[in-house]
């Protein structure tokens, strides 16, 4: 995979083979085609997105209208898997773990949305920032009272060293 | 795969293939060995439990000890894959997808937890509630502008139609 690499970026040499194998269980509908046309995150933008169920899980719903939140796990299928430091174009220069860009070994991406509403196999929600057709990995009820920490930090100028 | 069903659980017929495949790309280490003996869930237990990730990824961790809290996501390979509807022991009947249940078509767990220190390619970590030596899928910073939602109710009485 001979892809452009920006300076100060570090890619590395991946296994041989995966460890562990995902279904795809639905579609994520988005107003987004390109990935220039995405929000930055998933505050940045009020748009209400579908996630389409393949009905053959639609038994596992039962319930999830009484969420008003959820955490949505999905897979975004166009990113690269081998960089470990990334130089964004508008931004520093910092390892992956320490980034929620989709490039990463395993691309998963977490987003909290809100619920809007469920019709059948479709539901509503408002959070989403990714590309329409992502590929949809899980669904999970989003407890505030394990989920939610509002004081966290992330304080890219703290010393490295613990 | 002929398991064990409890009444009024729903299994399905999963894909004939995986659809994507992950690394993973450390392991967790907890004090817990057998499934009875973990935590009900994350908040459930102040123990430390120490990320080892693969040093092969290392250099994926600059910047990380800036964040007081990190997204783990992890692989919950013990875990059966095809049902729908669960009816835990004690608990309601309820869909996959308004469970935590390491139970679920992809078995990606997702926690919070909060970093207490990094050792080289060791993170200490206070939050997780998983088997010792589960599988590492990811790592991510925890933004409280988008992850923390105070307010979010689970209401499993709520009428399940909109």
């Amino acid at each position: 995979m001979p892809e452009d690499i920006r300076p100060g970026e570090i890619a590395v040499a991946l296994p041989d083979a995966f460890d562990a194998g995902v279904y795809f269980i639905g579609r994520i509908r988005t107003p987004w085609t390109r990935r220039d046309d995405c929000p930055k995150n998933a505050r940045g933008s009020d748009a209400s997105c579908t996630i389409e169920l393949d009905p053959r899980y639609a038994a596992a719903l039962d319930g999830v209208a009484g969420c008003t939140h959820l955490v949505v796990l999905y897979f975004m299928d166009q990113a690269r898997r081998d960089l470990l430091v990334q130089a964004p174009r508008h931004g520093e220069r910092r390892g992956t773990f320490a980034l929620r860009s989709p490039v990463r070994p395993n691309p998963i991406a977490m987003s909290v949305v809100r619920l809007l509403h469920i019709d059948g196999t479709k539901l509503s929600v408002v959070g989403l920032d990714c590309l329409d057709g992502t590929p949809l990995i899980d669904i999970k009820p989003y407890f505030a009272s394990v989920d939610s920490v509002p004081e966290a930090v992330v304080g890219w100028n703290a010393k490295e060293a613990p």
